[in-house]
């Protein structure tokens, strides 16, 4: 009940999509609940997305939250409520939102750190603008799937070590990245940068995100325009949106930032958006790392008044994802890049066998928990997809 | 007659945006005309926006220009058409279709090799990759607006040479890029590659691009993952889509490439899709430079292709631009950051005074012309827009 996240789901074979609420092992039916006691958010909670409500802005946030805990604690009719909880177990999940933009960060410290001294040992690990940049890129919104979608392994150019030319083939390096994504309800027009202190106008709620990565295409593509081919097959996001209302508990200071950031990128004192979500990623069923997103260097704060100081606008839908998550121990490193310090020490794996990248067939799954009220756990649910072998 | 562009207008101050063709001075109202004597097209053109049209595949793009070439040679009644053709002054244009994803080719050698030049003397101006790879990246979908859109001048963070730690405020070095972009219609599938060989099943038409650049920005911030906010505040485009049907009397054979490409990259024998567009850039009204388009070194079919190779799905309303076109010649290079080389080298303007790169006040405008059918001309119209000073 602390949680309530949205998501979109559809019942059997039907193919119609409707929001829904998760609580326990149940989800609620919004827009049919909507439809018989509240008509005027039947439109808002009667699409087959989230972008209705997405972009009707923060009020109204608030006023369907409040709502849907009246409607869950008996403060309406139970016989309005009881028909449209449907068990999970019948339901099947869809991508929640139409993506609009899709911008990925770059914004944790030690996973830059351990790509710098992987990929330009010798030299400083964080380029010069790391700590004064919350760098980031856009990605293709067009391929962003939803939990559960297989994902074909890749094929496209790699330049084998020691060669001058490149082959084509299946990536031999397929990775997963660990995140944090967050989409955009409140648009923003252009001209008009989003300060740090806006944040919570406009960003609905947070989810998880796994960047599916080529390494071996992205390492031959990427100088000097950044990643494209080796990121654009596959983005897969968990089903179920957290507000982030229901995150009141898991704000924390972020790390302490030196130098001291621009004014444009200052967090506002008082208002952190450090947020201590644990996350869990899953290879195969086993554990494989526990990243903490807590330690992240920039906050998706400043990660949205970044991207919009230049006057970008915001449309309903943008997402934009924080970068792999890496603690400090190795145990914690959100990447399979990392974990095998890019194929040199094989991950041993718990029920046997090792992995320097994934193996057709493999399954990642990424999960998280976050602090939820009064001492409860809020759960994010999971994003997970299984690797395929590449096409004919 | 050959060209027969497509747009979306609206006539005075009435908010219904419809789908339009140029033709000569006057712009006929497509979908009024189908309403009248082609029901089965009213939902292709009645729309606001070229999507259902694009959407509808390369089959119904040949039927409809059949049958608006039967509109405008009197096959149908006279008193069907002409009540619908608007004075272009009369009209307002806007942003022809709705974006998916855009993506930003480099695929131009002169300008690569002038951009190594500047930015890498003394090392070999390609990239490793650049003659096996058209190279690109993902830009913002949500801030491509049409020709005619002010642009205001990007605030963001540059570093001063010599200095270590960035500033903060207006960019200092604004440029325009002289550019080709093509939209897709007929989405295909994720998983499934459109090869060299099936372009014109996908792409529907061409226009003019100004990826307007803030040059100190994306200099600080494009390490490692390339360019965002130096990109992200403004990408303008022609209202007038020609579509490729119109161009074949342009389609000229690309330059040689060393090494071959990659199978997946070859042109196919007797199916060039080098085009033989004369782009002219004016500032301030007076000619500037005049890129030459049939010299690019991977075209439009090799970008596709390349686009799709490791499975990445198509959308309708997805943009691909050329990178920056510039031919051998200095008056043929297609950005200030060129013509003035990098700010050392200020361009000497007809009107008086120079520019090293733009002012506010200024206003770019680029337009093309290429080849039609029996010694015709076929015109591109223009991208043009104004730069404001940078706001508050």
């Amino acid at each position: 009940m602390a949680n309530l996240p949205y998501g979109v789901f559809s019942i059997g074979a039907e193919p119609v999509r409707r929001v829904g609420i998760a609580v326990g092992e149940q989800v609620l039916d919004a827009g049919a609940v909507a439809r018989a006691v509240r008509a005027d958010f039947a439109d808002l909670l009667g699409a087959g997305s989230l972008n209705p409500l997405l972009a009707a802005g923060p009020a109204v946030w608030r006023s369907v939250r409040a709502a849907v805990l009246g409607w869950l604690s008996g403060a309406v009719r139970a016989e309005a409520v009881r028909p449209h909880l449907v068990d999970r177990a019948a339901v099947r999940l869809h991508l929640p939102f139409e993506v609009a933009d899709y911008v990925d960060f770059y914004s944790c410290e030690q996973h830059a750190v351990n790509a710098g001294r992987m990929f330009r040992p010798g030299a400083p690990p964080l380029p010069p603008n790391w700590r004064h940049v919350p760098i980031g890129y856009h990605g293709r919104a067009g391929t962003v799937v939803v939990s559960g979608t297989d994902v074909v392994r890749p094929a496209g150019q790699r330049r084998e070590p020691g060669s001058a030319e490149p082959v084509f083939g299946p990536s031999a390096r397929l990775d997963f990245e660990a995140e944090v994504g967050f989409v955009v309800g409140a648009p923003s027009p252009r001209g008009r940068p989003v300060r740090v202190a806006d944040f919570a106008d406009h960003v609905f709620g947070a989810f998880l995100v796994n960047d599916w990565s080529a390494r071996d295409v992205q390492a031959w593509e990427y100088v000097p325009l950044g990643p494209f081919l080796g990121k654009s097959f596959a983005t897969s996001v968990s089903p179920w949106v957290v507000p982030l209302a229901a995150l009141s508990a898991a704000r924390v200071a972020p790390p302490p930032r030196d130098p001291e950031p621009l004014p444009y990128l200052r967090d506002v004192p008082g208002d952190p958006w450090g947020l201590d979500l644990r996350l869990e990623v899953r290879l195969n069923g086993r554990v494989l790392s526990r990243p903490p997103f807590a330690a992240m260097y920039w906050t998706p704060a400043q990660q949205l008044a970044h991207l919009t100081v230049n006057g970008a606008a915001l449309r309903t839908g943008d997402v934009f994802a924080s970068g792999t998550v890496s603690g400090r121990e190795r145990g914690e490193w959100g990447s399979l890049l990392e974990l095998a310090w890019n194929g040199a020490e094989p991950v041993r794996l718990a029920g046997g066998g090792e992995r320097a990248f994934l193996c057709d067939g493999d399954v990642v799954s990424i999960s998280a928990t976050a602090p939820g009220p009064d001492g409860a756990v809020i759960g994010f649910g999971e994003v997970t997809g299984r690797v395929l072998p590449a096409a004919g």
